[in-house]
């Protein structure tokens, strides 16, 4: 038995005393919040990568919708919350991936929580180390077994299905890592998922509006998009300029989600303006099929630039370019450099990477100027500049 | 070793077999998108509670913050996805409730799985039956030991702190239970956690906007909002009319999201357009802090007029009136002959209730016309009717 005086009488102690240490770590974290103009800085941090968060069409479609459907959607999907706007987003989302279904949600975490809970409850998940945290809770929340595989290793994976108990298991990987900007070996994954009958589930989070004919995603890229093997999740946060996130797949898959999705259910539907804003995105992009490609383009460019000034980076097959620099306190300072010269740059520590793989994480965006490119140069070499002095 | 033979080719016929037997069993959903005139019908099913999702004003806001700030907030609250917007409406909830401090997230399902899951987490968690899925979710992601104790049971609540081994304990609950409509022993609750050093977290979900001084909530009502061992769990998705969720408490709860909160730092940032629309709404509230004794007091007259058609109802202490119709096929039946009567109402089957409680959720609204009582009212007696019938 617990001695009764121990109890702490201030609950709050232990949290305090849990910040001070992350304090002395390096890992306590501050809410910078953006001024309309940004601060006039160069945005290389945020996941607008096609620039249409801050494109007057979108601005005026979720205007619109805001006022013809209301401000909220009032209710769960099944109750009030799906209007003809939502109905019309997922049909369109679905011809524009190829997709047999799409089921909205008002975020792309919690579409991610309802496709992995439902799809591997009472199974196997296998899920790659590197894979996004609301991927990581899924898992959890799916009760069933999960094996977590070194980052890209198939031979793993294979091995997980093969030596497996469980009748039915699911294989899940980010299409592009979100910090890394690594593409997962999705083919390889694919074939080896439907080896052992296991289904393949997609994160295209930071693929949709970057990789692919038009922005169709990794999946579409692979030709894969019919196989109903295949379960697809997208976010309307980042290349679509809104919020919200979607599962694409199989009838089989929607009506599941639909009848079990415990964060589809039991969570009040995606905002009118929302979904308005996604739809005009989505509009655009099919206007505008050049805009992928612009966006890969220059993320090139920057790895070439910080590859060429000496500094450890990745070959973005996307937008997302990685700057390792090791330590929180070196990732943190170089961020403030880039500030210094006009750049705001995402910083990552743990537990978004592992320990001393801190990093600079840089996205390219389409619509970056020449001007924003000269702003980066000088921001990169400053960065240099500062780990040769460190 | 399984049998190799034995692993099915198609991982979606199992998908298909259950959604069989859920349609044998009256457990098939199906989404009914809305029209923008809600179909002609008298809505008693959204959580709209104060009509404000279709007031012109906050969607005026809306526009106007798409306009500014951009449709999505491009990025993690940590990264780009806080802009003034969000910190002003952070101080004006403070401000409002009463509280410490404020944590705005993309969806009350998520700012659920955050504070428990990081509150609780290696301690006890004490859960009531009755609470929402979000916070079974988080119950689960918190990892630690979960007991979940019979509905409303203060005993069996001070009962689990007292046998418990973790230093640290959280107990959880819903203010204003979703579908009994019920309230919590918020009171003797707050007591039992005291006693034995917990901190106890309260979703006020279907509270805020409905219950204490001009909607400040339960907690509010009782004085305790100045309780740094209360943590409160909010969503702008009901009586704000709009979506996202928030966390109210001590600074050291909020540092302790800003930091660990899994489901803080990596999901998108709420959509500006939804943070003015709540924004405006918080301003409507205190321009009009009649609205809440509005709501109220027509749920009452629903559930008298039920009560008085010999139907099972509860005594609502908010905005939701329940009449229970035991099976999942009878609570259809109702709302089919609701729809009929020009009235949307709501239909709950498990799993979002237990067996043999499938039920009717009616929401007053403090916008409801003497004509739409007159609906409400044909509606009921012919729901009566179809019972006796039955
Ligand atoms: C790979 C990945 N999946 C899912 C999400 C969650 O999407 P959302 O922010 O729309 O909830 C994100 C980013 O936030 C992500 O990077
Ligand atoms: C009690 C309760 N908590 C949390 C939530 C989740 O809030 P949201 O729909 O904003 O995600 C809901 C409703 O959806 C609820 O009823």
């Amino acid at each position: 038995m617990r001695c009764m005086e121990a109890i702490p009488t201030d609950p709050l102690a232990r949290l305090r005393a849990a910040a001070d240490a992350r304090a002395v770590a390096g890992l306590r974290r501050t809410l910078r919040p953006r001024t309309p103009d940004d601060d006039g800085l160069v945005d290389l941090a945020s996941n607008d990568y096609l620039g249409l968060a801050r494109d007057p069409r979108p601005a005026r479609a979720a205007a619109r919708a805001a006022t013809v459907w209301g401000t909220g959607s009032t209710g769960s999907r099944l109750v009030t919350g799906s209007t003809q706007l939502h109905a019309e987003f997922e049909d369109r989302l679905t011809e524009f991936t190829g997709a047999a279904g799409a089921l909205l949600f008002s975020s792309g975490y919690l579409a991610n929580l309802a496709a992995v809970s439902t799809l591997g409850a009472g199974g196997l998940v296998v899920s790659d180390a590197g894979n996004h945290a609301s991927i990581v809770d899924a898992c959890r929340l799916a009760r069933g077994r999960v094996v977590v595989t070194p980052h890209a290793d198939v031979d793993a994976v294979e091995k997980a299905l093969v030596d497996r108990q469980e009748e039915h298991a699911v294989v899940v990987t980010d299409a592009l890592f979100s910090v890394n900007g690594d593409l997962a070996p999705l083919g390889e994954l694919h074939a080896a998922a439907v080896r052992h009958g296991a289904l393949l589930v997609v994160d295209e989070a930071h693929a949709l509006g970057v990789l692919g004919a038009g922005g169709r995603g990794a999946v579409h890229e692979l030709g894969l998009t019919g196989d109903p093997s295949i379960v697809r999740t997208v976010t309307l946060s980042k290349s679509l300029g809104s919020q919200g996130g979607a599962v694409l797949g199989a009838a089989e898959v929607i009506q599941t989600l639909v009848d079990t999705g415990r964060s589809f259910i039991f969570d009040t539907g995606l905002a009118p303006a929302c979904v308005a804003a996604a739809l005009e995105a989505l509009d655009i992009l099919q206007i505008q099929p050049e805009l992928p490609g612009y966006v890969r383009a220059r993320a090139r460019e920057v790895a070439s630039m910080a590859r060429g000034l000496g500094l450890e980076t990745n070959d973005p097959a996307g937008a997302v370019v990685s700057i390792v620099l090791g330590t929180p306190e070196a990732a943190l300072r170089a961020a403030a450099v880039c500030a210094e010269n006009g750049v705001r740059a995402g910083c990552f520590r743990p537990p978004s990477v592992p320990v001393g793989r801190s990093c600079l994480r840089l996205t390219a965006r389409a619509n970056l100027s020449s001007d924003d490119l000269s702003a980066i140069r000088r921001a990169l070499t400053a960065v240099a500049e500062m780990k040769v002095n460190a």
